[in-house]
């Protein structure tokens, strides 16, 4: 893939800096839209019409073959093991990292908010001059992102939708055996569950360093992963987020399940929960603001007497976090459906995914993936929206 | 566990600051060592002699629950909402963290190299001294483990060596056609074996972002993860750092096979590579220098006139990286086994994977874990080292 970064020019034309300059791994989402190179350790990438990588001599025979960059270069040519002979490390680093800048013309940078403190002050000591750009100029443009990357990311929900099916054909596979789910002779518990998941996910080449399967109190704490046995009669929470090891795009699902009887809160506020989504979906358009997406979702649980940040910054329970965040290179990226006020654009990835939670109760949670197009969006989900699974029986 | 912080007492006594400051999300290994505390995404802790973490209302419950901390404070209470909405991202935040720090006397921090230069300059635009901290006191201080943290890493270890076990079974299993390996009618991939290896550790609760099965000229390259077929008669590394999914500690080992006739050269370059093991483990002892470990190895194959980055710094081939490192929180901690001076202190835990690369031969790598010890070391690997694995037949 071949990023458009004329926004990028246009960026370091209107600070007045001489280039864009990441030091982070390969999994650094911007460091590697921007490089188009992965390597566990940290590199460097610097951006100034064309791109320059930095690497060290283990990773140059690799970056040569597949890094997208207009030139490699290994520390050696800036005498980077004399540099750090004499200075020390960090010290030598830094000394190299200003040779290599020098030899770019590069007198001062814009570089990421976080960018590591200790390399930015070692370069302004020689006489780099070096600014944290404020509002993530790489994440912005990759907000938007071209077909080729959709692609990636409707794969890797394809692989989510796979490992949400095995987790519910768990659910339905189960007993119950005084309020509590067995399976095969064993309780069924979170642990389970997450590892079939992980285990579909591996299959289609998508790891994951986390999965939510939550259920009662778990499932009202939003960031809560889960664990225990899974009971009958209460909401299970199951939101899974996979990254592609290839491509290294995320997806990002959430379904809620109940075997047995949810009981009239649950039923409602499952009802709720979907039309709030409904709601959600039908404000998203090119030109909006993550913020009008978020008020649609407000609106509903307000005018049903539930309890929103929104209307209380105090509250502990109902609608307790944001309607929804990007996907791509990164988990949780640009651009955000909350009360920030941000105007989505077509090709901007996010995750629609309105939630109540009361530790009294449980949490329910919905959450489709979609893209905005020029006068709607586009849903990248194929999984159905049920919450009741399983005879119970 | 109760870190021993005495040294970064020490530190902050000598650097004349107020604090120690980590911003940073809890998969980072100095903000989990430090905070006690795991969370996706970013949050701040104060070190003042106690421990004080800044969350957001998302993960205050949690922190409450489980963080090993002195205080927990939440964003709220530092006016972070209208600091956001009057100054925007990151302004606000910058204000709700320096007043954060002001409530706590700290006017001025020690932060690690990695800390975020966004924020460092907004807290210096409000009057708060940021210094990095140029030799990460925090590595150095989890770099002497505690009986409980080398637990944890022989613990993950353990789960290593079932996972090597299924590498190694997939190959005695594989018949030859045409010089290639093949299992139950199909090619013996290094993606199936990868694959293997993965679920073994999901079954041990460990999780792993890569892993290495590398065969024939990919083996070359100590950083290409290796694909497609495995041959017969070629050199096989397989490596492998898993993590605690619980306890966070990481584990690392790496063994070569061969089905077939490895031939002269590798087999010589295996014997090498394990007299050159045996050589630095015999170094290994509290007081020695990681660079005496390292040239242990240097010494047995310069010996055997194959060439070594020490002796030319531009080789490509022989034995072009270094002995080993610490493993702990992070993959690649405090001490290197390397050219640099660095006293090993008991309770360092280090690999010793000395190895030879040239893409006309392959590569060949062993690679154990250790623990220092006031006399010696301990190894934390219980795997055979051989290189002849099944029959090839």
């Amino acid at each position: 893939m071949d990023p458009d970064l004329s926004k990028l020019d246009a960026f370091l034309a209107e600070a007045g800096v001489d280039g864009y300059l990441i030091e982070a791994d390969g999994e650094t989402a911007d460091q590697r839209y921007l490089s188009g190179f992965t390597a566990p350790d940290p590199f460097v990438t610097l951006y100034t019409g064309e791109t320059t990588l930095l690497v060290s001599a283990l990773e140059y025979g690799r970056a040569m073959r597949t890094a997208r960059a207009d030139r490699i270069e290994r520390h050696s040519t800036y005498d980077h093991r004399a540099n750090v002979a004499e200075y020390g490390s960090p010290g030598g680093k830094y000394r190299t990292l200003a040779a290599f800048l020098d030899s770019h013309s590069a007198d001062s940078v814009a570089v990421p908010r976080d960018f590591p403190v200790g390399t930015a002050d070692g370069l302004r000591d020689h006489g780099i001059a070096v600014e944290a750009d404020p509002d993530g100029v790489v994440g912005s443009i990759r907000a938007r992102k071209v077909d080729e990357e959709i692609d990636h990311v409707r794969a890797t929900q394809r692989a989510n939708e796979a490992a949400m099916a095995r987790a519910e054909d768990l659910l339905v596979s189960a007993t119950v055996d005084g309020g509590t789910l067995r399976l095969d002779g064993d309780p069924l518990t979170a642990e389970r569950v997450k590892r079939a998941i992980e285990i579909e996910l591996l299959a289609h080449d998508c790891a994951l360093d986390e999965t939510i399967v939550a259920c009662g109190a778990d499932a009202a704490d939003p960031h809560d992963r889960g664990s225990g046995p899974l009971a009958a009669d209460e909401a299970i929470i199951v939101d899974i987020f996979p990254r592609s090891k290839t491509s290294g795009y995320y997806a990002d699902m959430t379904r809620t399940f109940c075997v047995g009887d949810p009981g009239e809160t649950i039923e409602r506020w499952y009802d709720l929960t979907y039309e709030a989504q409904r709601a959600a979906l039908d404000t998203i358009e090119a030109g909006v603001s993550g913020s009008d997406v978020h008020d649609a979702v407000c609106d509903v649980y307000e005018d049903a007497g539930l309890p929103t940040l929104r209307a209380d910054e105090t509250t502990e329970t109902g609608f307790i976090h944001t309607t929804g965040h990007g996907v791509g290179l990164d988990i949780h990226e640009h651009p955000r459906l909350s009360e920030e006020e941000t105007e989505l654009e077509a090709g901007n990835v996010v995750t629609v995914e309105p939630g109540l939670y009361d530790p009294e109760v449980g949490g329910v949670r919905i959450e489709d993936l979609v893209v905005v197009t020029e006068d709607g969006h586009e849903n990248l989900t194929e999984y159905p929206t049920e919450l009741a699974v399983g005879s119970g029986g």
